[in-house]
């Protein structure tokens, strides 16, 4: 059979199924195993991806084609093996956002709960923020542990949070690098397969997709939200998991933090019992769908009570600190938040007009972010963590003339005025505050 | 002004114009330009241009973008300079076919009509056979010869035939090679560029264009060579030259021969005065175009008269002769074609059934000859001179069964049996002939 299929195989080219992709074909499984699996060895160059990529991205995947990438992707490389660890490990996705920290509040929530979350994360690029990115603003915080290492910390405290690694999906790693440098980003099947075979290859039980839909998303229509958190789910769940996928706002950043140093704290807040509203919302719907999922509580509404009770008993908190020494950081952080890095000096964003805040365009907020130093324009960008914006005013509030609509914390003044120019115009402000308040979380799928 | 171009450039960014071609956009001149100069400086890498044709494939170029490759792609490398001739200088170019040898014919008709021809050519791919591959097999011939030595040839014998050189668009030259590993080479605006880029270096007044339509033809179908036509003349009235395009017959082979030596051999038949009607009429018609574009005749059919006369004078062939002198090969091939490399074996590909031909699959019958040596599947491939095909019908024809549609001429019998298989099953037979006949010579655009 595998012979068979190796035959089958080695009469195929590369310049064909390009061919076939640009003239609307379908793919079978075997050809997209060719192509990833070619790719990933090095015997397709990158000129001839590059070209699949730009016809894929314009004439699309469908879904078998999409699962059949997903698969060919996750087994480029090790799927992790945490059979050892007895209980059931489940892990939360965000297509990203502003000000998205979600997952350092709920994975200390569900491992004190009693689940293992094994989370694969990335960096941060252009408007949004990346959780490695976050996690290196505590000081000595090792994102780049071995396989090994990560199982250690799983095994000792139920969760850990670590970096891609080369064994991990190596395809994704290089499409990725290649999509990025070939305008073929923003395509659902793609984005679908390179999201689900990382997370697949965490060896999880169940999954989570946060898909952000909004100004500051990367999908920033409802519909293209929805038909990517319907791929991933429905690819995830032909690949014997279980996952759902809260479709969630992203028209204003999450919280009112944004930045790195000043969202760890942020988090702290919440695992403290206080914090922003829809970070706390947010953070305990996704928790409690991941007990629910990973079979700890029966139902959703006692995954939310779990989760609250995690906070409540300060047993989150206790996990948090205990992940961060384990990963080498400094975790009297979680009682000192002033150990985190602190900027010299801040502005103001004063509002142009009176008024209510009526929309915001979040994406340039998060651009404005990165301007001030606190996050990447291209990848090779350094970081500096404690650069932050911090939100004054969200959709709804009453504005007056002058009155600040953010606190910008700075180092170099190089780019401030640029930025402050940009962060105002990020606020929409009307005469009156609009009629109606667009929920945070607006649908589940896959439930 | 050239400085403000520059500082344009410099913000321009290769990622930003591949989304802007996926996206359907428009691209400026400065950005084509930006586009072309930096792939061939090696700026821009293979992976991005290679996406950028390939959305560039799928959305199209409209024809001010097609103008504006042609020129970039031109200026990316040296223009021949050929003021110090006096006379008018002109050239034809074809899109390709089977046994399509007119420029062997006309080009001495022309030269030895008062006018020069200067011929940049190029090499037979797949089921097409290549003008420069056709002169080597007339021993000693040199199609590699330096744009000084060229001029020299041209200036002594009014003829002369080369490969393309570095010198010459060398962002065609690299482009080219991109297009055919990635599977986008049949688009008119890149076709277009590729065809004109190279033929407006030659520094000439005037182009003659044979696009090809039908089964043997890149166009099959007569509304996208008429397509392609336009673009190209449009292009190079544009840039000032004087162009034609004759929208000729490709269903079958042109002349009775496909192969290298055998065509060289047809082609002496014709310069002198005999030869196959379809192959006199299409050289002929050719070289009138030429002459009356020249301003070396007031009319066409002044230029059909001049071009009779050069052959029945014997003035072409001895052009001819000249020509391959000048160019290093043994000019007594004239005389003597047997001196052409000869194949040790023949074969016949007999009728299956008895009828009339009603259509041939051409490019089929090209395939069968590349099989059999005499053309290249793939570019590393040589090429055997001496195999041939000798096509004995031709649609309308009366055929029994078992009478040869095909005589091969070969070296090799490995392929032998699939390539007679392959012919034969290239001839569709009828109970009756087709009622109509197509014209050679289906429109003319431009004039």
């Amino acid at each position: 059979m595998l012979r068979s299929r190796r035959n089958l195989q080695s009469r195929m080219r590369a310049v064909d199924l390009i061919r076939k992709k640009r003239d609307s074909g379908e793919h079978s499984r075997e050809e997209i195993d060719f192509l990833i699996s070619g790719y990933t060895r090095g015997d397709i160059p990158d000129y001839q991806m590059a070209a699949w990529l730009m016809a894929t991205w314009i004439r699309g995947l469908n879904r078998s084609e999409t699962a059949a990438l997903t698969e060919a992707m996750l087994y480029s490389g090790e799927v992790v093996n945490l059979d050892r660890i007895p209980r059931k490990k489940v892990d939360k996705h965000s297509t990203g956002g502003v000000g998205d920290k979600t997952s350092l509040v709920l994975a200390p929530i569900v491992a004190a709960g009693g689940l293992t979350v094994p989370m694969i994360s990335g960096r941060g690029l252009g408007h949004t923020g990346g959780t490695l990115d976050k996690l290196e603003s505590i000081p000595g915080f090792n994102v780049n542990l071995s396989l090994e290492q990560f199982f250690s910390v799983l095994h000792e405290c139920g969760m850990g949070l670590i970096g891609q690694t080369a064994q991990i999906a190596p395809a994704d790693k290089k499409i990725y690098a290649l999509r990025d440098a070939t305008s073929t980003v923003e395509n659902i099947g793609l984005i679908c397969a390179s999201i689900m075979s990382k997370k697949l290859a965490e060896g999880i039980d169940a999954l989570v997709l946060d898909v952000k839909t909004g100004s500051g998303a990367f999908m920033k229509r409802d519909e293209d939200a929805v038909r990517l958190a319907e791929l991933m789910v429905e690819t995830g769940q032909r690949m014997g998991k279980k996952v759902v996928a809260l479709i969630t706002d992203m028209n204003q950043p999450l919280g009112r933090m944004a930045g790195h140093s000043n969202e760890i704290a942020e988090c702290i807040d919440v695992l403290n019992g206080g914090g922003p509203a829809d970070l706390v919302e947010l953070s305990i719907e996704l928790s409690a769908w991941m007990f629910f999922l990973g079979e700890r509580t029966k139902s959703l509404e006692e995954g939310r009570h779990l989760a609250e009770k995690m906070i409540a008993s300060g047993q989150a908190k206790e996990k948090f600190k205990r992940c961060i020494h384990l990963q080498g950081g400094d975790e009297r952080v979680i009682d000192d938040p002033q150990l985190l890095p602190q900027a010299r000096s801040h502005a103001e964003v004063a509002s142009p007009s009176a008024g209510f805040i009526i929309a915001t365009n979040c994406e340039q907020l998060g651009t404005a972010l990165a301007m001030l130093g606190g996050g990447r324009e291209k990848k090779e960008d350094t970081i500096d963590h404690a650069v932050g914006l911090e939100f004054r005013k969200r959709i709804g509030d009453r504005v007056e003339k002058d009155e600040p609509l953010a606190t910008i914390h700075y180092n170099s003044g190089a780019k401030l005025a640029e930025a402050q120019s940009l962060i105002a115009d990020s606020y929409q402000i009307g005469e009156a505050a609009p009629r109606e308040k667009l929920p945070l979380i607006r649908r589940i799928l896959g439930a």
